[in-house]
């Protein structure tokens, strides 16, 4: 039977690859990933271990994907890797988080390939130890979401907050009035990392790769 | 400059450590793992990379641990490190998520030292991937906790529970009565990983390395 991989490339630096995705890259015969217009992290992060392979960019939409383009790419993927063959589909950071695979897995669950998920390092993961800002210790709950809202912070002893373009003032705001300390963290594992701590600083940057770590003040 | 790295080993198989963690692991002059009775699973992960480099075990009491204790470690590791030496602690899963290398880190931070954190997989994560359910998708929060309490599920469209012996049972009932489906997941990644589903099963399992991933019904 055919058989597809989701590996999760991390946050961007190669070397925060596991060894199994390395692995799985170096062995499958074919390579597939979302095609984004200009660069592409996932491919970036493992290019030297793909090489000369074939890579199959697969289009989604701007905006709103909807069924109907995870059913094309999914069709795509089962239809280029060869019969009894291997392919890996790469995505930033990790498949089961905030993923175009979770979509595309749903697709080729009743088709005849077999799907296995090669975790990676979510960047909110990499970031908190770059910045030394614990997720979590005993007793604690830490959430994760894209889309702030403030009832949240009755429950997380810490968050991680993705997408905070939208509305990073009135989230930092709130975060202040709440008595949460926060690093504002980009690009990390880049070379070009950032770990900004200063709110005019985090408020002037307008970076799409960034996130907000939150911690309750005093917590450990 | 002394150096200290939190190494995160991941969840136990050692193709899940990344590049970096293994490059990190193979140049320290030395290694330091919290002396646990029996086995010790972050050292057995990265052992085949450790080769015959010494290996200080550092105790931590049974039961409740007390900063006088994180002060004893701390010092040792200080001790120990050769003078502009390298020395790794090694840490299942990883090292900013509900461990021992949190409070080290904090007893370390004024003293001459410089520290650097190897992000891991954490278990939760892995597990994700073997049970194939997502964790988020776009707009969702996920709440990862080791004292569950009902109210977290008003906010976490997944959650990843950790520590589920004391009260196991309440705590499946709860979710069944929210319409959360839910894997039980033991000693993920490791041959003897098993995935539960039926509510029998894991009320009989008494494994401690066990979580429970849940997600609300109808949810991608």
């Amino acid at each position: 039977m055919k058989k597809l991989y989701g590996v999760g490339t991390g946050p961007g630096n190669p070397d925060l690859l596991t060894l199994r995705s390395v692995n799985i890259i170096r062995e499958v015969d074919i390579i597939f990933t979302p095609n984004n217009k200009g660069k592409n992290m996932a491919l970036d992060t493992a290019r030297e271990f793909i090489q000369d392979k074939e890579v199959v960019y697969l289009d989604f939409p701007m905006g709103e994907v909807v069924k109907k383009d995870y059913e094309k790419a999914a069709k795509i993927i089962l239809d280029r890797i060869p019969e009894a063959g291997k392919g890996a589909f790469l995505t930033i950071g990790d498949p089961m988080i905030y993923s175009t695979f979770i979509y595309l897995m749903e697709e080729l669950e009743d088709q005849e390939i077999h799907i296995e998920i090669s975790p990676g390092i979510p960047s909110f993961l990499a970031g908190a130890g770059e910045a030394k800002v614990a997720l979590t210790t005993k007793g604690d709950s830490f959430i994760l979401c894209d889309e702030f809202q403030e009832d949240l912070l009755d429950y997380g002893d810490s968050l991680a907050i993705l997408k905070t373009l939208r509305n990073k003032e009135e989230l930092i705001n709130t975060l202040e009035e709440n008595k949460y300390d926060y690093d504002y963290l980009k690009k990390i594992s880049l070379e070009d990392q950032r770990i900004l701590k200063n709110k005019e600083e985090i408020l002037r940057d307008k970076n799409y790769m960034s996130l907000i770590l939150a911690r309750k003040e005093g917590k450990k």
